[in-house]
């Protein structure tokens, strides 16, 4: 049962489009909730308490006494982007656009929902719809979800994204970490300012900063099992004002991605050390704060296998592919410590999507929705 | 004679203050020109052309037939900062002050002009009285007259710089090098941006900074005679939106001390060389914009002595001071550069002078004015 | 057909301890040579000509007349460690011991040759047996039997290493990268020599050094993706006589780790354009001398699922272990460079095997020969 | 009284000559101790006890019961250095040579306590003859004189330096701080040695001396008066034995060059506070041995006024030089701490004395000995 009725597509694609036309930026899903809202009520399905704008629908499989339930989940939020181009169903708010897919998303599982309804009795487990707020900001909406207790209720959890790295075609995932933590810090070096041409009256925030920027990559390429990606990067610098006055302060900003959580965990610990030792080497004070992210999104073992196996029944062997992990963040991540589950990548790069994620022209590529949504209904209906 | 009458004194004082309450910026010195060319052409004072605001005058000395001229010189800049404190003639322009004692010098040198053109037959030269505008700011105002060609008229030059830095009842110069050279540069590294989650797609230009920052410092500390002294601060570093993209470029904006000229040309080069080797090596472009400020100010040998003498002669020996050269700049240094000539400190750290050289509350002490009146009247009277 | 006979196993062993009491370094094992030929002409193997020490055997299946030929190779060289303990069989040359396994290597092929000798007829491929000189020396001992042209006879080659980083009963591999690429450089910075209290007179190797070892760090955290493991390492620094006398050189001797061969290319160019560079920027100049070493173990992809399964079906699925990739070298590599292959590990950590590889103390656990032989005859049975 | 008699003259150069076919290292100068002892007491000059194999003699002037005492003295020791050339008076002793000219200095001392001996009853003062020991080692010879108590006996002390860095015929010092000190440092960095190809398992000494170096550096260029001359120079690197294993400890061996004891103590105090925080911030520890060598030099302000005024009278007010500082170091130094007194330098640069100190070609210009002698001479004559 890969195929999806024609009239279906259609449907979907009517969604995205709508969705497409009205982005909401992270934690304002509110219009997008309200459609789902009432497209859920129509299939019949039951509504779960949680925290706005976030959806949860319950929809009780076969005779209704199942035990078991299995989690399918959407995220809903669109990027504070101007969207460029001419799309016909081009954002109708400047300055935000659903420029990562989770128009699609939101449109795949709702149309997998709606096929899933007329099918419910045969099916083998409760499901659970997770229409997510909130997947680009922190704290996120996969956080919350669970800490409203809604993610409880599940088994099992899956999820997808419709993915630019893939080619059209193929669908597949990573078994383990398959994509990154993505945290933030900030170092600020207190330091003392003066004059520019009296040194040594002075604590120089700036060069203390060019010993740390140093150092911490040192924590990447000394410190960390080299077997484990880790990329720690300064992206951006704040020290002074002009030519002549050294300030008292400079501060780095930059984030830290990995793909395991001992990793992650250690590289903290490695920064506090390394920024309070070098701040303290040349007499200046230093603070860390850090803003832990998503965790890495690793998936679990038998719950890859069984995607792998849905993959290849529903679409042929030759369609699962396994993708290489990306350093990118997924809040999907925080389901996965607590849930067995996966997170698949659905291809869609080729020549009608040619803009990366994120890029003002991205856009999805929508002959994929079918197999996306065959796919999301098939991982509940193969459940063993 | 190092007597200055009462009222001579009062005078000096009530000009100071007139300039106090009414500053004006490098190049704006209108008003303040104005009044200085109506008091001497009041002293029978010939004006000579020059590049507005600056003001020269010539007093012919002996019987008008002599060839030999000294200059002495005051600047009249004020700086743009908000004078803070309740003094009764704080200035009447909100974000302008005299925060550096210009309007002392200016005072002082009128004052002398004065004296000395009541004594004029007994003078031994004629004298060129260079008020000059734009001390503070590049090109200078001194550059500009040389370029003037006004400049050449003398055959030794002389200033004072009232001097926190000095306690009151001293005054003294250094033989030598006394003031740096004070020059600006921009670095700038062109990289190539991305995501800060892969490095290795980009050419990070804030890692690159960071070894640049360092490699500048080894110019100092490994690259010039350890018994010349030499900075090189970087003040500002401007790099970097936010904390997960990696920017293109990263700009260094610093100043560049020494105390002599070929120790600065030679930095200059070692700049050029170690910025494109570290670019380089990590791929990436630099330019270097290297602003030449004013040069060392570097005292001639015989016209230092002659000053010591004249400090020793009309104050006293013990009023004479070896002063330590300061690392800050002053663009009497390019006077130097083509005449004979020495620039003294004259003392006035105390009580009554509690704020350092450009401090908002900054204040010069009149008690001092008359020494100060005295030492320029006797650098001519007393020339050899 | 897991299960070697007791008297074989005992033979395995016999020959092992004869091995371990008469080690022979690199390219120096003709004894071992002498000994391996004697047994496989007692099997009735075929001798094919190579480069002494090595001995490669060609043993014929079936008919007579297969055309496939699947290669097995055993590595013979012990190192010069002066081997500690009681053992009964402890060598007999002081300064020389089997603390690879190298010597069970050898055991364990020839018996598996002995056991395949006696069912060649029922063997789908014929078998070339290679007893290889020279694993840790370079060049390596394969990269010659490769130029001999004796691996050109084989369709596919499989070899084995028994390892302590892996528990006794759990035999794997790594589908992909396993091992790493092993590579040896030296950096000479040649800069000026003089003395320590005049810095500005040399130009000085080992300051201009300290930059380079952290710039190299950077091609690792900076330059190369974070999902491919890579590893610089400096391990000697030779810099200077004395205190006071600033060295005229300084010599960086170090490693180059990678799992990707197009990851280490690119490491050599960066560190040729991050050395020069560097150099270049402080006056210097410098020489990299780089000895490209083993390239980096690459399981075949389709030898990697039927290894998998020879050893699942051999031993029962919860025996293959996919085992984490090592950041060490093996000279394996240059056979799957040209061959499709495998490389495996067979476990033996535990009580008996308490040292690791290359310890004076390490020892192989004689217990697990029975299934190393087994492995190595059914990689040959099991052939598709 | 500039005149020294030309038989005088010979017997200095027979002298020197002899010193120097004789030459002794640091500690062991017995043989010329001996030598100077029998020259002395020829003279009817008093020895003083001292430790050996220092001599120090006590010329009585005037009528006998002068209580002003003026110390005179001179190096005596040779430099562990294989002399090169054909001179007809070449070291006798193979490895051993007078290379820096404290033949020279013990011949002159020598003459001059001749000269001065035979006009004992015209000199204004007592002269304290100190003929010194182990200039170049440390304990430095004058330390152990000082101990000793001798120099107490002194109310003011004058030594030469016969000099490349000034032309022949040139005699001069500086007023002030002259040379520097010269102070020798082991900071041994204690990590954890281990694999190159897994450095996250060890912590890496060599990577944290590369920061170290650099942070070195920035004490000088940064932390320390632009003013005030210092140097930081690692001479010397120990670390590691071969190219993949990272050892466990980087020694860094240097010098530390000042010209004044503040900055010297700072520089201390930086170098522990650097090395302490860089070590601990990468989880190394350190340890700072510092070896305090000779102080500063620095002229005493009326001393040197009056030993320029025996130079201009004696020779010409055109002989005298104000000389440009020196990094180098030299024992006087610890005299200059405790007693007024100046250090000259007698030029002898020139066609005839073509080899820089230290150089296994050096040798003194003879030429320039009879002023050094009459300096000496006069210095105790004119003494006010």
């Amino acid at each position: 049962m890969a195929a999806v009725s024609s009239s279906l597509t259609q449907w979907a694609i009517q969604v995205r489009r709508h969705l497409h036309e009205n982005p909401e930026l992270s934690g304002q899903e509110y219009e997008t909730a309200a459609l789902v809202k009432t497209h859920l009520l129509q299939m019949g399905i039951e509504l779960i308490d949680c925290t706005a704008p976030s959806v949860v629908g319950l929809l009780k499989g076969g005779d209704g006494s199942l035990t078991r339930t299995v989690a399918l989940r959407a995220d809903m939020d669109a990027l504070p982007i101007m969207e460029e181009g001419d799309k016909p169903y081009i954002s109708k708010k400047p300055g935000i656009t659903h420029a990562c897919g989770h128009d699609g998303h939101t449109a795949v599982l709702l149309t997998a929902a709606k096929q899933l309804s007329t099918i419910k009795q045969e099916l083998p487990v409760n499901v659970l719809l997770l229409f997510q707020s909130s997947e680009e900001a922190f704290p996120s909406g996969a956080e919350q979800l669970i800490r409203d207790g809604v993610v409880d209720r599940a088994d099992a959890i899956f999820g997808i994204h419709l993915w630019q790295g893939l080619p059209k075609g193929k669908i597949g995932l990573h078994h383990g970490a398959m994509m990154a933590s993505a945290d933030e810090f900030v170092i600020t070096i207190e330091g003392k300012g003066g004059h520019g041409s009296m040194p040594h009256q002075t604590i120089d925030p700036i060069y203390i900063a060019s010993h740390l920027i140093q150092a911490l990559q040192s924590i990447v390429s000394r410190q960390v099992n080299p077997l484990q990606p880790a990329v720690i990067s300064v992206g951006k610098v704040e020290a002074g004002t002009t030519y002549n006055i050294l300030p008292s302060r400079a501060i780095l900003n930059g984030t830290v991605r990995t793909m395991n959580q001992e990793v992650r965990d250690s590289i903290y610990g490695k920064m506090q050390r390394v920024s309070e030792g070098i701040c303290a080497g040349f007499g200046a004070r230093c603070t860390l704060e850090y803003s832990w992210g998503n965790p890495p999104l690793v998936n679990d073992k038998e719950m890859s296998a069984y995607a792998q196996a849905v993959v290849s029944e529903t679409f042929g062997a030759e369609t699962y592919t396994d993708v290489e992990p990306v350093m990118g963040g997924e809040d999907f991540a925080s389901y996965l410590v607590i849930k067995p589950g996966a997170f698949l990548f659905v291809g869609m790069a080729g020549d009608k999507s040619a803009w990366p994620h994120h890029h003002p022209r991205f856009d999805i590529n929508e002959d994929v929705l079918p197999d996306a949504i065959a796919l999301m209904t098939n991982l509940i209906r193969m459940f063993p």
